[in-house]
């Protein structure tokens, strides 16, 4: 990186330009790097011209990135907790100027960004409690036993201890909660990774300016200035920017929001690297929501309410919108879709993101409204990328012999599929994609049909949820957002809620380590105070001897 | 499969066929399906003729175990606790006819396969108590709170639960252990998981016995057929059996002990299937040993033989052979080295587990010992197998630069690497690849050195061990049996301990859901009495309300 080409960072401006190791980056002014940021709503680029992030750039900010990760593995949790408060509070000091922007480049209304906003703040400072605490290194202490035959027990000890450097790529939808200050970014730094933040071409100015805050968190607590970096990347170099990065030997693991096929993309690249890396990617599902029959009778109106209400929030742009719904065919179905197409068929058409994911989600739309058995109702039109909310309803056999309907659809529409009976609909819950949610309309008659789709649904989802949208994911510990593919590579994983810090670390054991050379997790004396499992029991009381290997 | 040709289980008899939903089959007498077992020691083949499985025999060990899954899913604790101990106790009741064919099959002598048995009891003992006492699913619960605004919160409970059928490829050196009846199908049935285990070629009727065992013991405890599957593998479907087994659509994880290029093919192929499934790899790995100056001085011929009798136990057939030895030259490394020269020349050449393995080996020390810059000495031939134990020792800078130094050689060898000085070993430590285990052998006037490189070697291995080789891996919580990359695919997810049962697992999230649909772990009474995570306070007094979400 040609640092003397580099400017200090000033966090209330957006100059279009990357941040590594702490400054404002500005190695080329050659223009096939350049990009703009777009505005859905009035349909004009959005100023500063950006500069796309050189192959320089990416590498100096993955070194730099390596060499702040010894410093923050071994900061306190404190100070890694003190990190996190700061950028929250840097982002609250922003006010409106951060809503504004990010409104201005995706389309959502400013309320909904604030309300993403609070998420994230919230995101940042519950990890801040979780860090400060430091339970959740799971430390598990077993003494030695050296007078065990034939071979003494040695001591051992394990925690999970972070990876390394953490390549973050954000969402589209998400330009706050799910992008450069997001969820996997703040789980990464409060678990002691670096990170480097590949922005994203449709919110750059946004990006740009939250990582400002972050820059300036790090600098404030004297934290090495590796621990953050962000690459523009757009135009000529949307792409090579995350893939130089996720190639490059100095990054640990890998967290992606974001499609299907870019997200397998990088975790195929990952994979193919000389030492493989983790990739944790997050992609679109379809979310279907089964409603069974005595609720049906109860509250179909009702339920069409909700159900409208979660396909079109946010112009359907989110991994969460209920893609298919699934009714047993009675007239509470009837006035079910009946009131469902209503609805749709008056409501407006809002921007979507960009023009690209328009154009992809209308001609979607368009050849699943043509296909033979879909009866398709779709909203007037609206000016430049708005997306006209649209509703398709079909009957199972059209559904189960037409795959395109089964996957997911970006944007505001669902699939109503109507059964012929239980048997049918459970035989649709076994069929259904890998989810990240899927939904369970019942009332207190539905028990006997609730217990014969519930264990199916258990296997295709991360979260089963009963009587709500799948929209609307709690930032908690009992939080999971993944599932089974395609929603995600790592089921095992969730990108949401404090558990997400366990993806960038793995289990270390030290076996019969002096008490010296271990981490303070370890230490006999458990000097951090920390929930520990000590020899079958949870924190027991404090030991002073030691029977550990001769050091 | 053609249940029709099936015979009953007879557990005393070897018949050389696989055992598919509960009996052994016979679908084919197609000779080429046919191959021998090898005794390495004698050199000749086995009785019986095995019979490797057919595509159908596949098919139908993967069909069984889907059908199997949802009822072993929803077994009790207790009842999976009863299976394990029931297989303990069958595995047991064998007595000298499992350890000596064992023996005969893989060349180890008979205590070293008896010492390995009552490892594998131990563990399958171990892991009964685990799923008995049942805290291993992480329960945690978030009740919700409807006042609050603007959304009610809602009430969130998330566990872990099992995957489904899990297809377990065993290793050639651990034909208990690590194999039919090993850590990977202890681990995958107590949480919940069917097996399909793929048998090892070169140990196929200690593997059908051991098969029997655990077969008879479903039988026993009247679990469904399928909750085990044991198919041969060899001769020229020795590789088609197990790729069938990972591509077929049931099963939902693999577990793999055993090369890196035959682990790595099995990742590759699960990752290319529609739905792709988590492969755990256990692959080898150099388990590097770094002795510090005053540790070497205080006693070169101790760790002489400390490092000798590691590298050559088991024929060096361990995945945690320390295979390279950094020392700062001195007078002491001298003597050590000395030491180490001199109990190499004298060492017996024993017989190793196939004559492949052994001409792989022979060929590999023969390439470096013939290499520029290192000085072999090999200790003399042995008849048929046998595997000459071998010591090379080399100068840093020729280490540094010939690759395939610092690759695993799977037998009885090591490198010692002679370094100038600490700043050297240092470079040494940062530079060595992933690895299951990385020793540090040292003394008091060792600190300030050990403080240099135990960060580093932290960073590479899954275990670090002070004072001790590498060999040698406990069976306990604290234990972690994986690495960077290439000692491991998943450097998360141990392959020992209680702790591999999270592998066979995902966290499901169950919003909202009534008490009645609940997994008991999750109700609110706790039926199971389990160790849980309820807003915020692990395990807290009982509550009788709920403020979950309208049903």
């Amino acid at each position: 990186m040609n640092t003397a080409e580099s400017m200090a960072l000033d966090p209330t401006r957006v100059v279009g330009r990357s941040i590594v190791a702490g400054n404002v980056v500005a190695d080329s002014t050659d223009s096939s790097l350049r990009f703009r940021s777009f505005a859905p709503a009035g349909g004009l680029n959005l100023p500063p011209m950006f500069q796309a992030a050189t192959d320089q750039e990416v590498d100096g900010a993955a070194r730099a990135a390596a060499e702040a990760f010894p410093v923050l593995r071994d900061a306190s949790g404190s100070s890694r907790a003190a990190l996190l408060e700061r950028i929250a509070e840097g982002l609250a000091g922003l006010g409106d100027t951060l809503t504004e922007l990010a409104s201005a480049e995706t389309g959502l209304p400013v309320p909904r960004i604030a309300a993403e906003r609070d998420r994230t703040l919230f995101q940042l400072r519950l990890f801040a409690e979780v860090a400060r605490t430091g339970d959740w290194v799971e430390a598990c202490i077993e003494h030695g036993d050296p007078s065990r035959s034939p071979a003494p027990r040695p001591d051992l000890r394990r925690m999970l201890r972070p990876l390394g450097p953490v390549a973050v790529f954000g969402a589209s939808n998400f330009p706050l909660a799910f992008s450069v200050a997001g969820g996997d970014t703040a789980s990464a730094l409060a678990a002691g990774c670096p990170v480097v933040v590949k922005g994203h071409p449709l919110h750059p100015a946004t990006g740009e300016l939250v990582a400002t805050t972050i820059a300036d968190a790090v600098a404030a607590l004297d934290l090495p200035v590796g621990c953050f970096a962000f690459l523009h990347a757009g135009g000529a170099r949307s792409v090579a920017v995350g893939e130089e990065l996720v190639r490059h030997a100095a990054v640990a693991a890998v967290g992606f929001t974001g499609s299907h096929a870019a997200g397998m993309a990088l975790a195929r690249l990952a994979a193919s690297r000389r030492e493989p890396v983790p990739v944790f990617c997050e992609m679109g599902s379809v979310n279907p929501v089964f409603v069974l029959p005595a609720a049906m009778a109860a509250n179909p109106t009702g339920w069409a309410q909700t159900l409208f209400s979660s396909v079109t929030g946010s112009v359907g742009q989110m991994c969460t919108c209920p893609g298919v719904v699934f009714v047993v065919r009675s007239a509470g179905s009837e006035l079910f879709v009946e009131a469902l197409e209503q609805a749709f068929r008056a409501a407006p058409a809002q921007p979507m993101l960009s023009a690209r994911i328009h154009a992809a989600y209308a001609a979607r739309i368009d050849e699943l409204s043509q296909l033979a058995g879909v009866r398709a109702t779709i909203a007037p039109e609206g000016p430049g990328v708005a997306g006209r909310p649209a509703v398709l309803v079909v009957d199972w056999n059209v559904f189960r012999s037409t795959a395109v309907l089964a996957e997911e659809c970006f944007g505001p529409s669902t699939v109503v599929v109507e059964c012929d009976d239980l048997d049918v609909m459970e035989e649709a819950a076994a069929a259904v994609h890998g989810t990240l949610a899927a939904s369970l309309w019942m009332n207190d008659a539905d028990q006997a049909a609730a217990s014969r789709l519930f264990p199916r649904l258990e296997r295709r989802a991360g979260r089963v949820v009963v009587n709500g949208p799948p929209t609307g994911v709690e930032v908690s510990a009992a939080m999971v957002h993944t599932g089974p593919a395609p929603a995600s590579n790592r089921p095992d994983a969730t990108a949401v809620g404090p558990l997400s810090i366990r993806r960038w670390c793995r289990p270390v054991c030290f076996q019969n380590v002096p008490d010296a050379l271990l981490p303070p997790e370890l230490k006999d004396a458990n000097p951090l105070g920390i929930e520990r499992w000590v020899d079958g029991v949870r924190n027991p009381p404090a030991r002073t001897s030691r029977t550990a290997g001769r050091t």
